[in-house]
């Protein structure tokens, strides 16, 4: 096969056939087509973007070049949530047993944290013992069971993924729609699902701040997603913000406890429960949102939801006992509280220079091969619009030494401002629903019966 | 050093500082930075293309990473030409013997052919015996003894252009017009000049068809050689119809020795004349065009130009006396004449229909690698615009078997087409003259006089 008169034609603004992407994958996961060749043609994506037909092609090569989960005959629906990631976003550990507990099987299947945003597959490590590297048949053998799974992509799942992100991750060609589309979507619609949520975050501390940028992103997963027969809806959430008061591993997955018991931060519980609904929704459980969220809240209050979760760690080699006493996750060694600079109104608390700091703390990865310390982090009590006085405590930072409390104090300051008022409103938490048959703006308080603002 | 950062902002349309181009070709060069960055940066260089300061920091740096010629002290003027590349442009055999016979120096570094172009070089080395791999200190020698050399770009003369070069050309990025201009300024500058003449080509059987890319091309390199202290001066020439009537590398050679003894194609002497009128002046041996075109003429009437060939030929291992006899050149075979299908008006000869078939005969190269047949190629007698009647004799083909001779009368039936009347005007032989002062339009039979259009 010849690659280069393809990689002109990208280059050109033409598109590739089905065919030639089919074997454009193959070739490259088989190591015949050298990385250099791959890379320009990424980069040439990046500038001219995939016809729809081209993601879709991309996308069947990347699940083609893996095994997928089947579930044939078991009728149980089968719905995961997918984040574009943030700071503070613990929402999977929370709503995977919550909606389980509802009815509706959970495979999911996340992320270790890299860069500024955190990973689901860490805060789950910070319980001791658990595991997140199930084999396939395992992991299969537990959702029939227990019907939620928390793993991390297996070898046997898009191994082209795998190999085309390496690359991506080392030539400047991540931050492309389609290239992010084809990556999550390949994965997900390997898990035999029935449907999928997807939560796209925007704002400072997202993978993509612009609101129109992930629009276009939800989107495009959404038309791949449902050209494929897997139904997916699409919520745009809040990162000008973290997202609860937890900030780092094991802080994360303490918070995510605490929901579970029914002490969630409220702007976490709402991302969780809009999640839920439509999960609920999806795997036709119940019939409208309300009845949904309901359903929901009974599984939280009843003590169902948290039990759920018990029952993975068991599951999953971890001690049960972190969801009654969230003392036995592992602590940090220093802990101080910082406290505001200055009385007045809180502006902006910048979600990037935290996530920054956990790295630099030892928290987060600047190379997948890292190692992380679960112990370190943030709590951090304000939010933006909040009134503060000066000396008033507003957040702790977590760190194994003197050095680390440093650089945590350093960056609360950097992220933390305050001034007389705002000066920039806040994203609303839970903004776009974007399903295949448009986009709606989501009111505050009044989240479904927006009209829908189609594109 | 960090790549990744690099090639973001690039993609993003940024700049790159002169010490980050440097790092990046020594880097690149030592082996450190792999292809699959170099290739991905290359790649985001074609979308957002090279601010000037940029460009000029990669020649340097280009330049950099070999020898360069040096003549100090010696005051004869060192000019020299270079070609975008053609079909039939055999001009620079002609060129440099008769510029160097009028007491200019022609220190010429040229390239073999590749797709439907073809290259001096090849087109020398139909010469029994003539060599075109001189190391640098046989080249410096040659010069200063005979006023010219024809070689091939050394071992020691731009690596880094020689590794760039060979990666840009498996990963689809060689066509864009900074790299382009690197590319061969890096090589021309490190030659020692006091000038350069630059023949850029465009109409359908140019690298760069467009005329406005020409002309982007001829000024990007003109600010990289006036920057450099290197004055250049281009001539934009017409590449919709082949140079000459032969085609094909000792067909050419054959051309180019009649030319030199005053029996050449009108069109081949009033491009060689033009190009030699910018050289003469630019080497400050004559002070008006007039009198460059005089002196031009002499040299070749007087049988100096034929002489001087002679002279190089003997030098660098060659038999002079094909300069008498074009028999002892290599011949073809198969030798078979084309008639004109039909009565009327030549409207187009295709130049790529003609050099894609010389490399699909044997006379040309897909890979670097290939091995040349000198003999096989087109003698073309007739241009646009010419009246022919049917089965008159317009062509005659060199092949080395009956199916040489089938590909090539395939080849003319595509290339030539004969209709009514002209449908399209052929492009002006010379229509452009560009310098650092800007872009003036050549009127044919009034060359310099016409008005600067300044861009």
């Amino acid at each position: 096969m010849l690659v280069v008169p393809l990689i002109e034609r990208k280059r050109d603004g033409g598109a590739l056939t089905p065919e030639e992407w089919s074997a454009l994958v193959a070739g490259y996961t088989a190591g015949r087509i050298p990385d250099y060749q791959m890379s320009a043609l990424l980069m040439a994506v990046m500038w001219r973007g995939l016809e729809r037909s081209e993601l879709a092609a991309l996308t069947d090569a990347m699940i083609a070049s893996g095994q997928r989960l089947s579930f044939e005959g078991w009728s149980t629906p089968r719905i995961d949530k997918h984040s574009t990631g943030g700071v503070g976003d613990k929402v999977s550990l929370v709503l995977a047993p919550l909606v389980a507990a509802c009815g509706v099987a959970v495979p999911m299947m996340s992320g270790r944290g890299l860069g500024h945003t955190g990973g689901t597959l860490d805060k789950l490590e910070a319980i001791p013992g658990f595991r997140t590297d199930l084999s396939l048949p395992e992991a299969k053998a537990q959702i029939q069971k227990l019907g939620v799974v928390l793993i991390g992509q297996t070898p046997e799942i898009a191994p082209a993924d795998k190999r085309l992100y390496a690359l991506r991750d080392v030539t400047a060609t991540v931050e492309a729609i389609p290239l992010i589309s084809a990556s999550i979507m390949s994965k997900k619609l390997a898990e035999g699902l029935t449907g999928l949520v997807l939560d796209v975050k925007h704002g400072s501390g997202a993978f993509l701040p612009e609101t129109e940028r992930g629009v276009e992103l939800a989107r495009t997963m959404i038309a791949l997603g449902e050209d494929r027969g897997c139904p997916t809806v699409a919520l745009l959430t809040a990162m000008d913000r973290p997202l609860g008061r937890a900030c780092g591993n094991a802080l994360e997955t303490e918070e995510a406890i605490l929901a579970l018991r029914g002490e969630g931060p409220a702007d976490l519980m709402d991302v969780t429960y809009a999640l839920g609904v439509e999960m609920l929704l999806m795997g036709k459980v119940e019939r409208t949102a309300a009845k949904a969220r309901q359903r929901l809240e009974n599984a939280l209050s009843s003590g169902l939801a948290a039990e759920k979760f018990e029952q993975i760690i068991e599951a999953q080699g971890g001690n049960p006992k972190v969801v009654d006493d969230a003392s036995s996750l592992p602590q940090a060694q220093a802990v101080e509280v910082y406290a505001a600079k200055q009385t007045g109104v809180v502006t902006r608390v910048e979600p990037r220079a935290i996530g920054r700091a956990i790295v630099a703390m030892g928290g987060g990865r600047t190379k997948v091969e890292d190692t992380v310390d679960p112990t370190v982090g943030f709590v951090i009590t304000v939010k933006p619009g909040d009134k503060v006085l000066a000396g008033e405590p507003i957040a702790s930072v977590f760190a194994r030494d003197p050095a680390g409390i440093q650089l945590g104090f350093d960056a609360l300051t950097r992220a933390i401002a305050i001034g007389d008022r705002l000066v920039e409103r806040p994203l609303p938490l839970v903004s776009h629903r974007v399903t295949k048959d448009g986009v709606e703006t989501l009111t505050p308080g009044d989240k479904k019966s927006a009209p829908a603002r189609k594109k």
